[in-house]
Formats: structure tokens, sequence, C-alpha cells
């Protein structure tokens, strides 16, 4: 019996699952919701959840479970999972780390026959990224009990109903909604995943302990000022929509450089019009994308872009539209998970935690919907993610590994502490 | 017989010929080279040449010539043009004005049956756009000399020659050179043109003389800086390409607006990658167009633009390639003429005459190199061409005939000034 948890078998794993058949792109990894990918994966993951002790089963929404029972058969669980689903040219960590660090978690206490007044249940849900259909995080809307109706309906690239996928993948539609727990059954959901950004990297950090899910803004600028001849038109009596563009994206980037690391503020699309070099640019329209670890924050930050970009406007005789797109409130992580992943995490790595907001979105963001929710990151190479090159060290899952088994210590430990005081 | 040129007449007949049959495009203006549109253009100006006292001829590259013989049958030519061809989606006035009132001013002579010791011939080109194919001044170059023998070869967008063209169109090809004019053919080469820039209207004048046709300079610059997720890549840690390169575009706009009015700099062009709203992008590439009445403006601005450059992308990681794609001259317009059209101008409408310099090419930047050139530049609403919108007035028409008729006096009184100087 080993004498400290390991994740290299998670990293292991997760580079097992990397290739064909779990992947349905024979050269690269791609594995959308209920393709044949995701079937070879589910099964794959099912022989290691029995091995690790716990009962597996995939439920009505394709989502994987492993299950291992508390001190009593049908004790409320502590749920650990993340998504096994990954976006096209993926990489091998995003999601999958999570759900294979929970695999070893719990095989960690079941070869020492620990068992809790809880269950532990392992989960891999079968889409958060959105990676067949065009809506995310269907399989973790099935557990919470937010997928609507009309999600049946959805379309993939191929014209395939997701009642018809489901179907496909051997699981019965009318019954979709047994999938959903109810709150009872789960005491709380904890997520581990790669940070998918370069904060942790740069200040030399294994672990990281996320204290919420950033708000998120999304707008379509357009800016229109006149189009004239490159040659001919004489600078000062331009109006260049790409000048007047250029200036507001050196407003956006200031305006997020000047709050904390959580605010940021992206333009990450433009397209010119005509777009031709000799042309002085009649239109330019753009994406500004602004999140923040609470919403009064981010809403600052769009106030002030908001200000920022009129008055360029106005001063370079342009006009400009701001077209919000898209409102994602704040998830904030339970004050209470935090603080134990806080104190597991400087049991395992010795110094000080550091709490950070995920700008990503992860299951956990739907799950908090359903349970006390709490995350844990890890480090991965250079923020890179979405991609090949997504890379983790072992060393740094092992850490995370620890902080995880910790946790549950401590999770035990708190609710022993709270029943006790309950029944004084 | 009327007691003043009349402008009016030219702007009703590019009025005429805007529409169809004279264009290939039913619901626009286009007239690329050696089309339908342009073998009905060339009749029917040919008709009116005939109509002001002129022999009308095709040449072998389909440019339309109309003689005005001078006191003695093979006088050499003061030669008056524009261009008939147009772009796509093209304003009525751009090229055929200068045609139509080189036709007026002959009309103007001819009514008076006035001959002067030189023939005038008018000349509409037929090619100055690059209409047709991927190059342009084609059927202008036949005539200065410089068309290649490859340039035969060159294809349509229907992946037809040069060649086949203008056999279609009912011409040799093996008398093609036969286009080219002898030097001692032509005395000089007048062209009155629309602004194409807003200029005259800025400063309220009707017309303006060119001092030199702009040497340019394109550029395409990329920057490369390193992509990431818009919502976990810290502001301060990013190397965001696009926020460099929206530095460097105000730099060029402010070294553009650092010199005269005839320099210019401008980004038309900008592809973002990969261009999605929730990725800080990656990588920009962008058109640098720089523009200035003299080459040494010119390379001082693009030397300050490279330095800028250089600059920004140090301060902010990331790395910038620019590479030449375009380096033209400029071209002097002939010193004596210029100061004989200012005369000219400044008769016509009473006032100082305003010199500039143009951005844009023409007919007479090749013409300049087989004999003396001069151009006239005609006030057009808001600057805008290569659009429907194009206009001029038909009061500022008037003053352009007008200062053409007293250029050629002057052109005459210079000549027979200098015969006479020469017999003494």
């Amino acid at each position: 019996m080993r004498e400290t948890a390991s994740g290299i078998r998670a990293v292991v794993r997760c580079d097992e699952l990397g290739t064909a058949p779990y992947s349905d792109d024979p050269a690269g990894l791609f594995r959308p919701y209920l393709g044949a990918g995701h079937a070879a994966t589910l099964d794959r993951i099912a022989a290691w959840m029995t091995e690790a002790g716990m009962t597996a089963r995939i439920d009505a929404a394709g989502n994987i479970l492993g299950r291992y029972e508390g001190q009593s058969p049908d004790a409320p669980a502590l749920m650990i999972g993340s998504h096994v689903d990954s976006v096209r040219d993926a990489g091998r960590y995003d999601g999958m780390l999570g759900v294979m660090l929970g695999i070893e978690a719990v095989a960690w206490f079941a070869e020492r026959r620990r068992r809790f007044p809880f269950a532990i249940e392992v989960i891999g849900f079968g889409d958060e990224e959105g990676s067949r259909f065009p809506v995310s995080m269907l399989a973790t809307r099935a557990v919470a009990g937010t997928l609507a109706g009309q999600d049946l309906d959805l379309l993939d690239a191929d014209g395939t109903s997701l009642a018809t996928a489901l179907e496909i993948f051997g699981l019965d539609v009318a019954r979709l909604d047994h999938a959903a727990r109810p709150r009872e059954d789960v005491l709380a959901y904890v997520e581990a995943h790669i940070e998918q950004g370069p904060v942790l990297e740069a200040e030399d950090r294994a672990l990281g302990v996320v204290s919420a899910i950033a708000a998120q803004f999304r707008f379509r600028a357009t800016v229109c000022g006149v189009a004239g001849h490159a040659g001919t038109m004489a600078m000062r009596l331009r109006r260049d929509a790409l000048a007047a563009a250029a200036e507001m994206v050196l407003a956006i980037e200031r305006i997020g450089g000047a709050g904390t690391d959580d605010l940021v503020a992206t333009v990450g699309r433009m397209e010119v019009r005509p777009g031709v070099p000799n042309v002085v640019p009649g239109a330019v329209e753009f994406s500004i994308d602004i999140r923040a670890g609470t919403g009064a924050v981010r809403d600052r930050a769009a106030e002030a872009v908001r200000a920022a970009l009129a008055g360029i406007a106005g001063a370079r005789q342009v006009t400009l539209d701001m077209e919000l797109q898209q409102d994602l409130k704040a998830t904030k992580n339970d004050p209470g998970l935090t603080r134990l992943m806080e104190q597991a995490v400087q049991h395992a790595m010795g110094i000080a935690p550091r709490t950070l907001v995920s700008g990503a979105g992860h299951d956990a963001m739907v799950m908090a919907g359903l349970a006390p929710m709490s995350m844990l990151f890890i480090r991965c190479a250079g923020g890179i993610s979405h991609n090949p090159a997504e890379a983790v060290r072992v060393e740094d899952a092992d850490l995370a590994l620890r902080a995880m088994t910790d946790f549950i210590e401590r999770f035990d430990a708190r609710a022993a502490a709270s029943a006790q005081q309950g029944t004084q």
C-alpha cells in the first residue's frame, strides 16, 4: 500500500484516453458528447472505477458515475467530478484530470478500507464543452435538473437531434429526467481542473483555490466612420473607423489592466470594412469580453469601457454601437468549502494558498445550483489549454491528489463536528 | 455660338455613359477593359468626337483617339485625356469627365474655326483601373510604349488572356505595338480628373493644380504575440497581438498626420487570428500604405513608422515583421506646364490657385514617361470616388473647361514665344 497518494496514474490515464479509440479524431483528441470515443471512454473509466472500489453506472444523460458507499448504504454523497468530453484538437487534461483524480482519491481511501458517514461519487460529465450541440453543459444540466425539454431538439452539425443521439447511444430519452439528482442526495460538489491560465505558473504555485467563477459580459461593438481613398483623403479630414477602434482597443486593455487579476477585458475578434489596403476603413466591428470575480467589478469595468469608447467616438466623429450579447452572473464558490480547500492546499503544499477567480466556465457553475461547490485549480504549462500542447506536471497532480484526499478528511471532520454540535 | 465654354454637356454625357449599354452591369456602372460596355462607349464617344470636329479612331490597344488637326496636317499633338474604363460599382466621372472635357475644349475651338500650330488629340484610355486584368494602366502603357510582351498573357477572372480579349474586341494583336506613340508626335499630355479626395471641397475651391503624383510604399506587417483564453489569461501576463497592433495603427496615424497634407499613412486591412471573442489574439496582419509628394518625405515617414512599430513591439514583447510589397516613385508634373495650368486656373477662378499632390495614380503617371505632363483636379462631393455616390457640380465642370481652353491658349502663346525667340 502506498504511503502517499500518487497523481502519476491520473496523468497517465488522461494520456491513454487522449487517442483512438477514445477520440473520434484519429489524428488528435476530439471526444464529442455521445460519440464513439465517448462510449469507449466510459467503458474504460467504468473499469477503473470498479477497480478502485466503486460501483459504476451510466446515467440517463450519458454521464458516468462511480459510487463509493459510505458507512450506511444510502448515505448522501460528496460528489467529485468534471467532464470527459473535449473540444476539437484538444488537450488531454481539461476536464478528464479532475475525473481521474476523483477516482484516485477514492482508490486511496478504499485501499485503507476507510468509509465515511457519506458516500463519495465520482462523476464524468458527458458534455461541458458544447462539444457536439450548439449549447454547452447539457449533461451537467441534466444532473442539476436544469435541462429544458426543448434541449432535446438541439441539432448537431449533421442534423442529429440530442434525443436521437441519446437513443443511438443506447439511452432511454423517456427516462432522461432520472439523471437529475435530488438535492438531498448531494452534500457538496468538488471539482479539480487545470487552471487554463498562466497565473499559477507565473507565481510558481502548483495549486490554487477558486473563489468564484467570473461574471461575464460580451458585447459587439460597431464603429462607423467614413471610408475614403487612402491616397487622396488628407489625414486631417479623415474619420477613420480603424484608428478609432484602435484607440478603443487600448482603452479596453487599460481598463482591464487597472483592476485586480480577476478582471480581464479582451478584444478577440475584429472585422475591418472594406478591409483593403488602399481604402481608409469606413467601419469596424469588434467583440468586447469583460469578466470579473464579482458582477459589481464587471459592471464597473463595463461602464468605464462604455464611457471611454463614447468619448473616443465623439472626439473622432465616428458613431459607436455597443450591443450586449452575453450576460453571465458570477458563481460564488461555497465559502465554507473554499476554506476547507484552502486548508487542504496549505497542508499539501506547506505554503499559504492562493485563491483566484476562474475566468473560464466549468461544470461547477451548473452544479453550484444543486449543492455547495468548491474548486481546485492545477497549474498547467504556459496557461495553454484547448490545444494538444496542454501539459501538467505529475508532481502537481500528486499535490492535487493530496489536497483532494485531505479535503475529504476535513469535510468528514467538519461534518462530524457539526453532527456532534447538533447532538449536544 | 456660346460666349463661354460650358461644362454642362460634359457632365450630362458622363451621366449618359453611366448605365447600360455602356456598362456591363445592368444595376450600376462597371465598364471593364475590352468588354461590351467598353465597345458601346467607344462608338458613342467616336460620334461625339466627330461632331466636335475631330477624326476619331480606335488604336491597336482599344484606346479611342480624336484628332483635331493643327494648321499643318502632320503637326505634333497636345494630347488631352483620361480613362474610359471603370471599377465595379463605379461613379460616372472618374476618368470619363476628363475625356468629355477634352472633347468640349476641342468643340469650343472648332466652333471658332481656331487652329493651332499643333494638333489636339483627345484620348480615352481603355484601361487605367486594372478593370479586367490583374495589372492596371495596360492601355496607357501601350500608348507610352511600356507594355511588355508578357502582359499579353495576363488572364482575367474568366481565364481569358489579354491577347484573346483584344482579338475578340476586333483588334489585331500583331499590331499592338502600333498603339505606341513616338515621342515627337506628342508635345505634352494634359489630364483633367476629379480629385477623388476631400481637400478642394474642404477649402471651398472648384479646381486645383496637381504638382506631383505621390510616391507610395505598401507594407504587410505581421505582429505575433501569444494567444490565450480571454477568461483566464491575466492582463499583466498577456502578449496581445491586437493591442500591440492597435498601438501601431495609432502611431502610423500620428506619423501620417504630422506631415503636410500630401503625406498620408493608412492601415486599411487588418486580420486578427484566431479572431474569436474568447481568445486573446495571437497574431495580427495588417497593411500599411504611405504616400507623399516626394520620395524623400515618404521615405522619412516610412522610417519613422518602422522605428515606432519596432519600439512598440519591443515594449510589448511581440514580434514584428514588415514586408515591402509595393514601391512606386513619385511622378513630378512638368514645372513649365504646371505654371501654365496655375495661370489658367487663376484666370478661370479669379483667385490664386491651390497646388496639391495626387495621392491616387492616374494615366498621367504613365504618360509622363512619354511627354511633359500636367494635371487639373476638379472638386468632387465629399471626396467620394469609386462609388455610385460620386458627384461633380456643373459649375465646377464649367470652370474646369474654361481653365482647359485657357491652358491651350497659353500653351499656344508659349510655343509661339519660344518659336519667335528661336528665330531672333
